[in-house]
């Protein structure tokens, strides 16, 4: 007994470092992968028509949402869930299925909430290396042993952008033990623009224990809101109803949510920006002579080959936030979010003033 | 190995009941203790204010509503957590807290969600009955062993609304072993009009094992928003920042309450209404020869002495929505909510018409 004291666990666990907020309004935010356009101007609106209801409690499902996303994935309500941001979701996966001592397998160099939910409910990280900044199959699959609960997998990959063709994810998820499920994070899925990119909910409508996480913080420009989904097959998504809180997704980010997606005007422009800021920053970073990841998501790892820190704070000086990788274990390495036309200029010119 | 299953514990859990949401604007709900007067305006003035910065991520650790919590308190704001709903600290205080066998004591026939909470973590839930629908410290105090690890209690209760007054509860607090910690959850605590009502921030201050619960829900008028907050030492709150969700308050959840703690016209007159309703109803109930609880929240327990299912529903049908009891363990009680004066008068009139 003793004194009163947290869990072991907590003196294990890394703080989250999170992209900083801008001190003054001139200064561009390139550091969280958020939707340069600022909220999707419908959910705005639905917002504002919600807002009378607040003192009722939120129903308790996310009913109409679900609804809305089952229509819009080819799926059924029963396959999807909502949450507080797609972390809520990952964490009522941690609470319905992970055992103590189970092992969860985490590719290293990722986003660290997957290491932190493994931890909360007792699981063991089992931490898979890199291959060259790009997630490695084969690796993960040569980590899987009797005791593998869940893999975490991110599609496309952050930070490094990169990802996993339709093909060898097909074959991967083809070969994986009935005593496994695969978590398939595709918070930047909507970026994607290569032909041979997967849609997860492919796997849930072959059955297969695979569990697809989105989000409304990226495309949707939502990130302030706190709203994600996951789709799986019902088995899976029935017994999260259990465990999750009552009143986990709040009123307003299921009318926002809702709303945002029919705010088509908005999305298709911020497909074409992401496209087109793309292509402009890989000529830039050639032009300056910078190794780059190929990227399917809305931000770019840029190798500088030298720490990252120090440029990454001579950036803010100039009023620029990006994101330095050191806490993803990339200490040369700074990932820049894919922002509007005269974001990505200002970044340019100021990196371009920092190494030339 | 075999199949990919849930944990065990998800077939232990029993559904969260909630209160029905009015099928339509005539009908009456005083199911779930919400403020009968909507949300706060200046609540949702701030809200639209905030709603321009939805793309951007929230403040990490919600500082600005922690330093003013910090400051109606009399605190610090290293005391101070803010969660989505308290339900959402609830649950940090468990992955903070309960390793897997902890006996985490619970009273019967109170908030479900303390169970819930237990149970996700591995804990074992220790269940004290009511001594004549009251909470008996001598009764919990009898559970203590050196397994516990936790104790729950409500103050007022939900859904007796019975108190335990500030000699008896500083008395048990004194008497807590060190390594014992009590969470004392304070949802309907700004409702509580009795002299010898404590406060829970009084055993913070000094120094005691406690930690107190607080949430926006009811007396705020803001259920649909999410926002709830935990007020302890700061050795206590500090670990909780590692393993909470990041971004676990929305942007609009941060700036509404802000801003409905100073909503200082709305607050008298919410708790004017609640004074003025109880005194109504305590009078009405008397009238027509039903038993009922003292109360020191925003709901009145009234003991029909017979089956309060089909009352419940037969109250529906005519417009008023109230709480059967069914599920917290008394099968022959009904929960009112105290609500305006023209909602308790409907209510009056419709269990008039069905008992007499």
């Amino acid at each position: 007994m003793g004194e009163f004291s947290p869990r072991r666990i907590v003196f294990e666990i890394k703080d989250y470092v999170p992209g900083k907020n801008p001190p003054r309004p001139d200064v561009v935010k390139l550091a969280s992968n958020e939707n340069p356009f600022g909220p999707s101007p419908k959910a705005l609106e639905a917002i504002i028509r919600e807002m009378r209801n607040l003192h009722v409690y939120p129903e308790q499902k996310s009913l109409l949402l679900r609804e809305a996303l089952a229509q819009k994935t080819g799926l059924a309500e029963e396959n999807v869930i909502c949450g507080n941001g797609s972390d809520d979701i990952m964490q009522i996966i941690g609470s319905t299925y992970i055992n103590p001592g189970d092992e969860i397998i985490i590719t290293k160099n990722s986003f660290s909430l997957y290491e932190l939910i493994a931890r909360i409910f007792g699981g063991t990280p089992v931490m898979v290396d890199l291959d060259n900044q790009q997630v490695s199959l084969d690796k993960i699959g040569a980590a899987l042993t009797d005791k593998t609960k869940i893999i975490w997998l991110t599609n496309p990959h952050n930070p490094t952008g990169t990802f996993f063709p339709k093909e060898d994810l097909t074959r991967f998820v083809n070969a994986l033990p009935g005593h496994v499920l695969l978590v398939l994070d595709e918070a930047y899925a909507e970026f994607a623009d290569d032909p041979t990119f997967p849609n997860g909910v492919d796997y849930v409508k072959a059955g297969k224990n695979v569990f697809v996480l989105r989000t409304f913080s990226k495309f949707y420009g939502l990130a302030g809101l706190r709203i994600g989904y996951g789709l799986a097959t019902k088995e899976l998504v029935a017994p999260m109803f259990k465990t999750k809180m009552p009143f986990n997704v709040s009123r307003l980010a299921q009318a926002g949510a809702l709303a945002a997606l029919e705010d088509r005007e908005f999305l298709a422009a911020t497909y074409a920006n992401n496209a087109a800021g793309k292509k402009y920053l890989y000529a830039e970073l050639e032009r300056l002579g910078l190794a780059y990841k190929k990227t399917e998501a809305n931000f770019i790892l840029i190798n500088l080959k030298k720490p990252a820190d120090p440029i990454f704070l001579e950036l803010m000086r100039l009023g620029v936030i990006v994101r330095p990788l050191t806490s993803f274990g990339f200490p040369e390495a700074l990932r820049v979010s894919i922002g509007a036309p005269e974001q990505n200029e200002k970044f340019i010119a100021a990196l371009a003033s920092i190494i030339t």
